[in-house]
């Protein structure tokens, strides 16, 4: 028996999000477990580093659990992918120590929020990307992202519905840069993020580049800690959990086998 | 009455390729039939520049056809895309000379293979890149990939089923690139290619990743002229028809509306 977690990434498009929910047939959750509950020939929980909302794509999500079967690590992925659906993969797994929490544990989080910015949609963007046909002022947008870092109260872009302990968060990133397919990604890592935060920032910068507001707008809209006054909430679809950050150093105490 | 093509983007992956078949009821041209027959208010037949196989992609496919109602060219792709699916979106429109057509004018065509090397694969490419887990020799295969170019009789690349008048092609460009996120991009600029040549010359240049072949074979299996010396056709889906090029000096001198 062992305390696992998994590095997976998943196309969010066909479920409901991440967390199991009652009534609601596809989570990725559920598809995640019904796999390992297999493996450990019984019932068992997973828990997610994140919960993702409905639509959001992960790159880097963690899920951990008790592993009751003896499987090496190196060949769980690749045990585990035969077993998913082909929109859910998983990248890695590690051994932890019995008091690690996949959630609360985790030191910083990356989002990525990707904004196709032509006259028309890219169709191998459509569901990756947020199309934004107005010509943005990328310049502009690259100064207020800037505005996003540091140790801040954060409550003017958090959403209604989710109870936080606390709405201050430190943001060690937050950068807005263009691609050469005409792709203008935002990659923002933080060491938490309030209830549809990154969506609410991507829609203020998308304000921004729109010329509805100022780069400078970005400070006082912080400072009000009013959500009104920061902008619309960008589609779940742009929006990727990129990469989850530990200390590597205390996982790899226990992992020697 | 105007003499119209379009450039037009489509993720293959639900279709049965571009060309209408007798009991197919997903191909690509009859998606886009129906929309230009709604606006001519009449059935109206459009002709493809290429016929793009089941699963292939394409960004820069070209289509024609005779425009019988006063559209601007400019509002052609916003109105016919909002009659489109959503994995088909038009780009571009031109007006043509009256003599124009879309397939025999194609100066040349440009293709690009994507394949994906990670050991597991990558949800967001698992529809338009190939994932091929052995470690490829990415040296070998840029090498291998040279001798492609220049004007050859190119029948060793050639599947069964589609009669060509000429097996000589003449290639402009052929080159592999490794990309940042674990991709490997085929790119091959020629006069013309024979039926799923593309495909032949990435399961080939696969094989030379994989130590199978060495560089030099490339030129004897062309000499060859035989099918069996070359590679197994790598799937659709890592196939995409990137850009078809026209003398625009000659399409100039009619697109003066």
């Amino acid at each position: 028996m062992a305390n696992v977690y998994l590095k997976i990434s998943y196309d969010g498009s066909n479920y409901s999000g991440w967390q199991v929910q009652a009534n609601t047939s596809q989570t990725i959750q559920e598809k995640v477990e019904k796999v390992v509950s297999k493996f450990n020939n019984r019932p068992t929980r997973i828990y997610g580093a994140s919960r993702t909302d409905a639509g959001v794509h992960a790159f880097g999500q963690r899920a951990q659990f008790q592993l009751e079967v003896d499987i090496p690590l190196a060949k769980i992925p690749q045990a585990f992918n035969g077993e998913l659906p082909d929109d859910i993969v998983c990248l890695k797994a590690w051994q932890t120590p019995p008091d690690f929490h996949v959630r609360h544990d985790a030191l910083a989080k990356k989002y990525i929020y990707r904004i196709y910015n032509r006259t028309y949609a890219n169709v191998f963007l459509r569901k990756y990307s947020y199309h934004c046909y107005y010509d943005l002022k990328v310049a502009d947008m690259v100064k207020a992202a800037s505005y996003f870092t540091g140790e801040k109260d954060f409550s003017a872009f958090q959403a209604q519905g989710c109870s936080n302990s606390t709405t201050v968060k430190e943001i060690y990133q937050s950068r807005i840069t263009p691609k050469d397919n005409g792709e203008i990604w935002l990659e923002v890592v933080g060491s938490g993020f309030l209830y549809k935060m990154m969506r609410i920032i991507a829609g203020t910068l998308i304000n921004v580049g729109k010329g509805k507001l100022a780069p400078e707008d970005i400070s006082s809209i912080i400072a009000s800690q009013d959500r009104t006054k920061a902008g619309f909430t960008a589609p779940a679809k742009g929006l990727t959990l990129q990469e989850i950050y530990y200390d590597q150093e205390i996982l790899a105490k226990e992992v020697k086998k």
